[in-house]
C-alpha cells in the first residue's frame, strides 16, 4: 500500500559538474540578440564590442576662452605682453570645435581686456592646451568591453559615446515554474483546512529575477504523472529551463523524477545535501528539467546551489559571490556525515567578535530564511562544531548592514518588532534582528555576546520581585542593566466568550492545554501558578506541547487545536479570545553596561521612550508604563 | 563680451544637508500604492506588514504515514508491540489535514506489516509529533516585515505565507532627466564636428534604475532660458524630481541656476567637490530639480552623492554602503585644500598588499569610470597622499572580483584587449584590468608591486636587442622573468594612401607630427631613428604633441589632425592608414618571478598560446608569433 522510491545521495559538487557537463552536451548554451545600446543597461554583452567611433570625434574646447594658433602666442610674457586683433582669435565654449588653423585655446580667466578693447596674452600658448583632441576618451578600433560583460551605467554611456547604437547580448532566458501537488492552491483568502497556498513560484520568480532570467509561472498541475508531463512537455517548448515544484521526495504521490524520466533524460534523483535532498536533475535536449523539493527552504538552497550554475550558461553572468565571515558558532551544531549541512543561522556582533547563532526551525519555514542572516555550509563526512568554533559564515545581507542590527533575544513580545517599526521608520538606518528564546534565553545570550538586550520577565517565587534577584545570580560580577520596558497583564487564553467556563488552572483538567517552551518566563510563572493552585502538571493534556510564542499558543486556541493556554493580554485580543488575568508583570530589558553607549542600544532605549511607542502600545492592549528606556537597576 | 558667474564653493556634506532639509519642509516624501504581493518583489513597504493568516493555517501531516491518536501506542514497546486495526489511524502523506482526533504522525518507515496485513508499532509515539501545528512558521498577527523593507525573494513568499495577498508598498518615483546644450545631439552614426552626443541620459536612467525609479528622459532643451524653464515646468509636474544635465557652470551659455530660480527655488550653486563642483541645487514645492554637471564623471558624483539621498527619500531603500579597502597609494596624490576630491583609481591586488592607482583622465572621460575600480576620497582641506601612504578605496566592483582580477600596465596594444575576451570567453572568472603607461611603466609598476605584467619593446640601441638589457639593469637582483610575446612592425602612419609621399623622418620637416608620450617603448624608438638619421626632433612640428596609445596616434592622423606618427601596423590597418615600416621589434611581457604561479598569470600564458589567440593576431596584422607564453628569459 505505501510504495517506496529510493533516492540517490549524490554529493553535491559532482552532481553539479555531472549536471552541467550533460547540459552541454544537450547544447544548453546562450542565445544573442541585437538591441539598442540606449536600452542596454543591465545586459551581458554577448561578444566584445569595438568602438565604431572616437569620443571626442573632432578637436574641441575643452574651455570656455578663445581658440588660435599657438605659434602667434610665442615670446609672450610679463613684459613683453602680446595683443591680439580681431581676426586673430575666435570666441568658443566648452564643446566647440576647433576652428580651423587653431591648435590651443586660452582660458576667458587668462585674457585681460586691454584700454582699447583688445585682449592682451602675457605668457604663451602651449600648442594643445586646453583642447580635447578627438580619441581623447575612446579611439575607434578600441574595445569598449570584452563578452559577457554585465553593461553598468558608465558601460551603457561608453557604447553610445564610442558609436555602438546597437549592441548583441545574451537574450534574457525564460524559465518555466510548474507548482505541482493535489493539495496546492493558488493564494487566497480564508483557505480550506488541508489547503496549501503555493508561494514556492513567487520565490523562484524573484530569485531568478535577480540571477538575470524572465520567469513563467504555470498553472499548477495536479499529482498525477499525466498531467505532470503534459505540462513538462508544454513548458520545455516554451522555455530555456523548467523548474518542477514538489512531488520530488520518495513518498506515494512524488511523481517528478518519473515525469522528467518519461518526457526527457533523467540524470539524478537524490543529493547529499541537507536541505534540498530530493531534488532531481535531467534535461530535454538543451532544456534543464529541475524538480525543486517544496519546502521553501530546501528550494531556495537547490536553486542557489544548482539551478544558478546552470543559468549561468544561458545569462552569462558571473553572480557575486558571498560574502564569507569568520564567525564562533554560539552553541554546538551537530551534522550528519551523510550529508553537506546548510544552516540558517543569524549574526551578532554584540561582542568582541562575530557570533553565527544556529536557527533550530525546519526546512518547511520560510520564516527560517527570512530570519537568517547567514548560511554556514558544513562539509560532508564532517560533524559539525562545538561551541566557540570558528566556523565561516556566508552571509546573506551586506556585512555593513548586519553591523548596524541590534540583535534581541530572550523573552517574546509582539512590543519588540514594534520597536523595529519605529527604528525604521526614525531614519536612523539601524536593523533589528530578533528571536524568541524565552527569559533565560536572553540571560544566556548576553552572558555569551550573541544579543545585544533581551526581554525578561522572571518572577522570584520567593520575594514576589521581578528580574533583579536573576540578573544578580547569573551576573554575580555584576556588569549588568536593567532597563525599564512595560508592565503586562498574563492570563488564561481561552475560545473567544470562554465557552468552557475557565476561571483558574483547577478548571484545565480536563481539556486541552498548549505550553510555552522551558526557559520561557511564562513557562516559569505557569509552573509556578499550578504548584501554588497545588495541581499536578502531568495531570493537563498538552502540558508538555509547547510553542515558543504568546502569538503562537493565541493561533493554536483560536483554531480549536487547544482549549487554553498562559498568554498575555495582547495576544488574546489580536485573536479576539478570552482571558481570565492572573498576574501583574514586570517585562525588562537587559544589556551589558559595556554596550549601554553603543548607539543601536541608545536607538532602541529612544525608541522606548518615544511616544510612538506609548501609542503603539495603549493599541495593542494590555500593558502598563512608566518610565519605559530609564535605568532600572545596574549592577 | 564674456560674463561670469560666480559659483558657490560649499562643502558637500553642509550642502546635502541643507538640500534634503529643505527638501523635507518643502513635502518631498515617498507616496504608496498597494500591490499584488505576488508581484512585489524588490519592492519596499510603506508601512509595517502583519500576517493576516497562521502558516500553516491547520494542523498537517510533517511526514507520510498514518495519523492517529498517540494515546493509542502508550506502551507500546519493543517486547510488546500494539497492533492497529483498520479504522484506529488514518494513512496521510506530507502537508495533508491532520484529522479529526489525531494528534501524531507515525512515519512510514516506523510501521512494521504483520502477517495479517495490519500495522506493528514497537514504540510509543509522543503526543504532536510530525504534526506541523497551525502557526509553526507563521502566526496571524504577526509582523512579517517592519515598514521600508525591500522585498526580497523570501519575504514575497512570506507575504503570501501569511495570507496578505497585497501589500502597501512605497510608489516607484519617476526622475525626469532634461539634457541641454546647443551643441548636443541625440546618439547617431557620423555626427558632424562640433555636435556632442548625448549620452549622460542613458547614465543617469541606468543609475536611477539600480536606485530603484524610474526615468524618463525629455527632448534636449537648447541653451535657451526660455526653453529650457519650459522643459522644467512640464517635467516638474510630471515627476518627483527633475535632474536638468549641463548648463550648471559659469560659462556664457549656461542657463541651468537661472532656471531653476525663475521655475522653482534655487538654493545653491556650486559645491567644493571636485569633480562635480558645477552642481545646482534647488526645488520646485516638494520636487527636488537638480542641475548636474556636464561632464560625465561629474554627472555620476553629483548623482551618488547628492541625487541618491535625495531618491531615498522617495524610494525609503536603504542603499548599500560602499566596501572600503584600505590600500597603499602607488604614487603621490594631490588635492587642493579648497576642494573635497573624488579620485577614480585602479586597484591591484598583485603585490603584498593592495595598491590604488591613481587614473589620471579627466572628468570628461566617460572611460575614467569604465576603467576605474574604485573612489579615492580626499577630505577637503587635506592635501592628498604621498607614494606608500595607506589610504581608504571606495570599491566599485566586489571585493572577490578584484582580487580575481589581472592588471597589466606598461606597453599599449590591442591584443591585451583581446587576451581579456578571450579570458571571458574561456569562462574561467578571471577579469583583467588594463592600462597604457609605456614599456618603462611596466617596469616601475612592476617593481612597485603595481601590476601582475605589462608588455614592453624596448630597444637597447647599443646591442639591438630587444628588452633583456633593460630588465637586466632594472632588476639587478633578478626575480624577473620575460615571457615572450610577439614580433611587430612599427611604422610611420600617414594618410590613407599617404598623399604627401612620406618615405622615412627626414620628410616630416614640413608636416605635423603626433608622438607617444615619454617612456613609451614607441616614443623610444623614435627618438632612436630621429637621431639616427641626424635629425633635430625641435624642428619636427607636434613632436611635443604625445598621445598614450597607437590608436589614439592613428585616430588623429585619420582625422587630418596630424599627418604622421610612429606606431604599430594594426593600428594604422584599423583607420586604412597608409603605413611605411620602419622597424620590427619583440613586445614581450614581464613578471616577477614570484608571481609566476599566480594562476591569472597561467591563464595569461594560456592564453598567449592559444590558437584563438593566433587567430585574432592575424586578423589584427602586423604580427609575427614563434611561441608566444614561453618563458625567454629568467633573470
Amino acid at each position: 500500500m505505501i510504495k517506496h522510491n529510493y533516492l540517490n545521495n549524490i554529493p553535491l559538487q559532482e552532481a553539479a559538474e555531472t549536471f552541467y557537463e550533460k547540459l552541454e552536451e544537450a547544447g544548453m548554451a546562450h542565445k544573442s540578440e541585437l538591441i539598442e545600446s540606449a536600452g542596454a543597461h543591465g545586459r551581458v554583452t554577448a561578444t566584445a564590442v569595438y568602438a565604431k567611433a572616437s569620443s571626442p570625434h573632432y578637436n574641441a574646447a575643452a574651455m570656455d576662452g578663445i581658440a588660435l594658433k599657438a605659434s602667434q602666442t610665442f615670446g609672450a610674457c610679463e613684459t613683453n605682453p602680446i595683443k591680439l586683433k580681431a581676426g586673430d582669435y575666435f570666441v568658443v565654449d566648452t564643446g566647440d570645435k576647433m576652428p580651423d588653423d587653431t591648435d590651443c585655446v586660452v582660458m576667458t580667466e587668462d585674457l585681460v581686456e586691454s584700454e582699447d578693447g583688445q585682449f592682451l596674452l602675457f605668457s604663451a600658448a602651449v600648442p594643445w592646451q586646453h583642447v580635447r583632441q578627438i580619441g581623447e576618451d575612446i579611439c575607434a578600433g578600441d574595445m569598449l568591453m570584452p563578452s559577457f560583460t554585465k553593461i553598468t551605467p558608465a558601460l551603457a554611456g561608453a557604447l553610445l559615446a564610442g558609436g555602438v547604437l546597437e549592441v548583441e547580448v545574451a537574450t534574457t532566458p525564460l524559465v518555466g515554474i510548474i507548482p505541482t501537488g493535489d493539495e496546492i492552491v493558488s493564494p487566497r483568502e480564508n483557505p480550506k483546512a488541508g489547503e496549501i497556498i503555493e508561494f514556492n513560484s513567487v520565490i523562484l520568480s524573484g530569485m531568478l529575477k535577480e540571477w538575470g532570467a524572465r520567469a513563467k509561472t504555470y498553472p499548477i498541475a495536479a499529482d498525477k504523472p499525466a498531467l505532470i508531463e503534459d505540462s513538462i512537455n508544454k513548458a520545455s517548448q516554451e522555455c530555456d529551463m523548467v523548474l518542477i515544484i514538489a512531488g520530488s521526495s520518495a513518498g506515494r504521490e512524488d511523481y517528478t523524477a518519473g515525469a522528467i524520466k518519461n518526457t526527457g533524460e533523467l540524470i539524478l534523483h537524490g543529493l547529499a545535501i541537507r536541505p534540498g535532498k530530493p531534488a532531481v536533475l535531467g534535461h530535454r535536449g538543451p532544456v534543464a528539467l529541475i524538480g525543486i523539493p517544496g519546502y521553501p527552504v530546501s528550494a531556495m538552497l537547490v536553486m542557489e546551489k544548482l539551478v544558478k550554475g546552470a543559468l549561468a550558461k544561458l545569462t552569462k553572468e558571473s553572480y557575486p559571490q558571498a560574502i564569507v565571515l569568520e564567525a564562533k558558532a554560539a552553541r554546538k551544531i551537530t551534522s550528519s556525515l551523510k550529508y553537506r549541512e546548510f544552516v540558517r543561522a543569524g549574526i551578532s556582533f554584540s561582542g568582541h567578535e562575530p557570533v553565527a547563532v544556529p536557527l533550530d526551525s525546519g526546512a518547511g519555514l520560510i520564516t527560517s530564511m527570512t530570519k537568517a542572516r547567514a548560511i554556514i555550509d558544513i562539509e560532508q563526512n564532517t560533524e559539525g562544531y562545538e561551541t566557540g568554533d570558528v566556523l565561516k559564515a556566508e552571509l546573506l545581507q551586506p556585512l555593513e548592514k548586519l553591523k548596524n542590527t541590534l540583535v534581541v533575544t530572550g523573552s517574546h513580545d509582539p512590543l519588540i518588532d514594534e520597536v523595529f517599526d519605529i527604528f525604521r521608520r526614525s531614519g536612523k538606518g539601524f536593523d533589528l534582528a530578533s528571536s524568541h528564546t524565552g527569559s533565560m534565553g536572553a540571560i544566556m545570550a548576553l552572558k555569551a555576546g550573541q544579543a545585544h538586550t533581551g526581554g525578561i520577565h522572571l518572577l522570584d517565587t520567593k520575594s514576589g520581585e521581578y528580574n533583579i534577584s536573576y540578573i544578580k545570580k547569573y551576573f554575580p560580577r555584576g556588569g549588568i542593566v536593567l532597563i525599564e520596558g512595560v508592565g503586562r497583564t498574563q492570563g488564561i487564553m481561552t475560545a473567544p466568550g470562554n465557552p468552557l467556563g475557565i476561571k483558574s488552572f483547577t478548571d484545565l483538567a480536563n481539556h486541552s492545554y498548549i505550553n510555552r517552551q522551558g526557559g520561557s518566563g511564562t513557562r516559569i510563572l505557569c509552573d509556578y501558578l499550578i504548584r501554588q493552585e497545588g495541581l499536578d502538571s502531568s495531570k493537563i493534556y498538552g502540558y508538555e506541547r509547547e510553542e515558543f510564542t504568546h502569538t503562537g499558543v493565541a493561533a493554536l486556541i483560536a483554531a480549536g487545536s487547544a482549549d487554553a493556554g498562559l498568554g498575555i493580554y495582547s495576544a488574546a485580543k489580536l485573536y479576539g479570545l478570552g482571558f481570565i488575568p492572573v498576574a501583574e508583570e514586570f517585562y525588562d530589558f537587559i544589556c551589558l553596561e559595556e554596550n549601554l553607549e553603543d548607539e543601536k542600544i541608545q536607538a532602541f532605549i529612544a525608541s522606548l521612550q518615544s511616544s510612538d511607542f506609548k501609542t503603539r502600545l495603549e493599541k495593542l492592549g494590555g500593558y502598563s508604563l512608566k518610565n519605559p528606556g530609564s535605568i532600572k537597576f545596574r549592577f
